[in-house]
This record gives C-alpha cells, sequence and structure tokens, in this order.
C-alpha cells in the first residue's frame, strides 16, 4: 500500500488525532524526568504506549531529540522503532531543507529502508526552491513512504514570506509551493487516490490571503499543526478545512503531553472523542 | 572574542577558501572508505588534518552524516572535536529552520556551549519567517557564536522564491531576509566590525537580479558555496562580490575533495594558492 492509502486507512479507522513527541525541557522536568537524551528516550516510548491502538499517527519533533546529539538520536531511532513496532504512521518532523546530493542524504537518513532513523514520512522546507525537492518525492514514493511540503504557516512571522508574490504569477509563494509540488508528484504517482504527498498548513491559517487555493491541495494529506494548545479547536476543524476536512492530520502536542505520564492515555482518549463529535455532528 | 572578529581574523590569516566536508557516497568509495558512519568519521578526520594550519575555515554537509543516524551524528561529533582541536573555524552546514521553543532546540543543539555538536555558526532557512529566527541570532551572540541565514542560493530552481516580492515592498524575498535578519541583529550586537550573523548567498547568484543590495549585507560574512567544481573561479571573487570581498568565505567541496585522501593536502594548498594569487592581483 502506498503511504497515502495507509494514511487514509489510519484516519478513517482513528479520526485525525496526531500525537506529537516533544521532549521539550518542560515536559520532560514536569514528567519528572532527566533533560537528557535518556529522558527524551523515556518520554518519547511512554506517549507510544499511550499512542498506540488510540490515535493512527504520531509526529516526533526532531529538534528536541537533536539538542542532545547523537545520544539524542539514538533515543529517537529507538522511538521509532518502538512506533513502527505498534502499528503507528509516524510523520517525523525534520523540516530539512537542501539540494542535489545533499537533500538526497537527507531522504535517505528519514526515509531509506534501511536507515535507523526511517519514518513513514517527513516534513521538508522549500526555501531552496520547491522544484528541488522533486527527487526526495520521487524517492518517497517509490518506497511507499511520504513528504509533507511547508507551505503555509501560522505564525505571525511567516506571512509576508510566504504571501509575497512570484514575479507576474498573482499568487503567492505558499501557492506556487503548493502547485509545483502537486505537479512534481504527478509525475511520479499519476493518479492516487489518496497522495502520499502532503503539505503542512496551520490550522488557523487564512488559506485563501495566503493565495492557497483548495482545489489545487485537493487530494493531498494535510498536516496542520495548531490544534490544541495553539488555539484551533476539534470542532472546528470542518469549518476550517471544509473539502479537505478528509485529508486533514490534526497535530497536538501540548494539549495532550502536558497531562504528564500518568493521565497521557486518559488525555488522548478525550482529545479523540472531541475529534469524533465533531465529525458526528459537523 | 565575537564570532565575527574571529572570522575575519581567519580570512585574514588564511585567505577566503573554506574546505567543505562531504563525505558523498561517491567520494567515500573514491577514498576506499566503506559507505558508513565509520568511513564518514574517518574521511571528516582526514580532511581536518588535511586543513588545519592550511586554512581557516570548514564546513561539514550535515545531511551526509544524518543518513548513517545516530552513529552518523557520533562521527560528526568527532570530526567536530578534531576541528576544535585544530583551531579552525567550523560552520555546521545544517540548514535547520523551524518557530519558537523548537527552533531554540537546534541553536541549543549547534550553538550550545555543552553539546557534542556544537559549531562556531549553523546554517539557518528562513521559510518560516526571517523574525522567526530572532531567538537563535540572539542566542548565538550571547554565546560568541554565529548564524548563516539562508538568503539567494545559486540553484536554479530557487529563484521563483527567492525573487518573489513581498506585498507592496518593491524588493524580493531574498532581500526582505537578509534586511530583517540585520535589523534582528542590530538589536542584540549594535555595532559589530565585523558582523556575527552572516547570509549565505550563492557564488554565481546575480545579487542585483535577486534584490538584495550590497548596502544590505555590508559587514555581515559571506558564506558563498559556488566556488570549485560549481563554477566560479578564485580569480573572479572580487569581481563578483566588489565590496563584500573582504567577508567572502568561499566554499569548495567537490574541487578540494576529488583530490582523495594522498594528495588532498596538496589540493588545498593549491585551491588556496590561486586565491591569494587572485587577491594580490586583483
Amino acid at each position: 500500500m502506498t503511504f497515502g492509502a495507509r494514511l487514509r486507512d489510519a484516519l478513517a479507522a482513528h479520526g485525525p488525532l496526531c500525537v506529537g513527541i516533544d521532549p521539550h525541557e518542560h515536559l520532560l522536568s514536569g514528567w519528572g524526568l532527566p533533560v537528557s537524551a535518556s529522558g527524551a528516550r523515556e518520554f518519547g516510548l511512554r506517549t507510544i504506549d499511550a499512542a498506540a491502538g488510540r490515535v493512527g499517527v504520531v509526529k516526533p519533533q526532531v529538534s528536541f531529540f537533536e539538542r542532545f546529539g547523537s545520544a539524542g538520536f539514538s533515543a529517537l531511532e529507538d522511538v521509532l522503532a518502538a512506533a513502527r513496532a505498534a502499528g503507528l504512521i509516524v510523520i517525523a518532523d525534520a523540516k530539512r531543507g537542501d539540494i542535489g546530493t545533499t537533500m538526497d542524504g537527507y531522504a535517505a537518513a528519514w526515509l531509506g529502508d534501511d536507515s535507523p532513523l526511517r519514518a513513514d514520512a517527513v516534513t521538508v522546507s522549500p526555501y531552496l526552491g520547491p522544484d528541488a525537492l522533486g527527487a526526495t518525492i520521487r524517492y518517497a514514493i517509490e518506497r511507499r513512504r511520504g513528504v509533507f511540503v511547508l507551505a503555509a504557516t501560522s505564525n505571525p512571522e511567516a506571512g509576508v514570506l510566504q504571501r509575497a508574490e512570484p514575479a507576474g504569477s498573482g499568487g503567492t509563494v505558499a501557492g506556487y509551493v503548493a502547485a509545483v509540488v502537486q505537479s512534481e508528484r504527478r509525475l511520479i504517482e499519476p493518479d492516487p487516490s489518496p497522495a502520499s504527498i502532503g503539505f503542512v498548513v496551520g490550522a488557523t491559517v487564512d488559506r485563501g490571503a495566503l493565495g492557497l487555493d483548495d482545489r489545487t491541495l485537493l487530494g493531498a494529506p494535510i498536516l496542520a499543526p495548531g490544534f490544541g494548545a495553539q488555539g484551533a479547536e476539534p470542532a472546528d476543524l470542518r469549518r476550517l478545512f471544509g473539502p479537505l476536512s478528509e485529508a486533514v492530520i490534526a497535530s497536538e502536542s501540548r494539549s495532550i503531553l502536558s497531562a504528564g505520564p500518568t493521565n497521557l492515555a486518559a488525555r488522548i482518549d478525550e482529545r479523540r472523542a472531541l475529534y469524533a463529535t465533531a465529525v458526528t455532528h459537523g
């Protein structure tokens, strides 16, 4: 099965909630864990335990492991292995972005069949041009894995750049990134249902104002940070995403992780129920 | 001493040449090394040995270590330690880019005093908005380290995005990134001579066409890939960079590394001499 098909099934079975794995210093302390690679490992493994069977997708934030160097990456490898063993779909939130053989190195790290860091999908950044991501898109699809390209993010600092207008296009950088990635993807995965290559689009982003046309995004999975502590609520999902709603992965981190290790599974159940209610009544 | 001052002295003493450390698969094989983390470690250590005393700056490409997972990061830590011991200035080419506490994690990884991955400077990517890099800029300067922000790159895929026009500005994304970063930097390092925060600007980029004004860049170090195998020649440096020339770090990888381990030191001497001649006659 393609990544897109596996993701669709996981969202249908478990709902849109994705549990972020963010072993931030404050959370590690709050959980009574050391601020170290071994603390991050324990934090990740407990989160996987609680998430398994409750949600379809988890999203480890690479930065919070990388800050502990190779020991942190070793911890992340253990967390990734546990997630695979639990049957969870894993999106490594790494936001890598480079060109040529350098970008190929990142693709091999996060999507290679034998890589200890392999995930089901990885987030990437298009500042060096979305066309430069073509080889990574191909690499992912050939291995039945996925890629999420940063398109429109909800942090206020991002607006000027992501709304800037490519010469003579009448559109925006975010819209240009989406259009180029969709056409690169169609070269390799011509008629996917659904696609294995998606986008990061903040839940609270005004897609229209950012020049992101829902017709361009349609068919692609949408990784949407911004639910939970960052402001968007499960009940808002259908209103916010309209025709894209079925493809939305609603990523929550603090709102879940702040429950602490003992109450984590119960908190995931609560949040998951909110999405289920919203879908039923939406 | 600030990073900017140390860099200025290193460039004055050794010239602009920076040796890239890119343990690409083909180069590892060409050097008779295994395509593995231990091969990458050996490759990096031999390059440091050859570079020490011949150039002031080295630039490990993180992707080529990351592709081997935590073992690759462990190899990179050894290479970074060897570079520090040799007195080389190290720019970790990681192109990280995120927001808030996630970006803080990357800053701690590459610029933290006790991090096993610490370098003198790190490259970062501004797709989430150059303002989102303010905390990293502050973190670096407070630790007498540096940051290079991707501004204008010479790969052809980058042009549309980096030349796009922020609404009503009359400028470009690349110019906007440079202006915001310079003003963020001046908040923390008011009158540096020279600055500790610089830019990645491809050697063969037409800065004017990309909306990058040399007056905006003046005072900032310029990390310039594109010399050597990628087309720009040492003799071109002054013509290409004009008033910015003194601040240019001319990064070469393949042109040097393809010499193989035995001839590496001699190749570095050759390339270095070309820059010295160009400066004398420029």
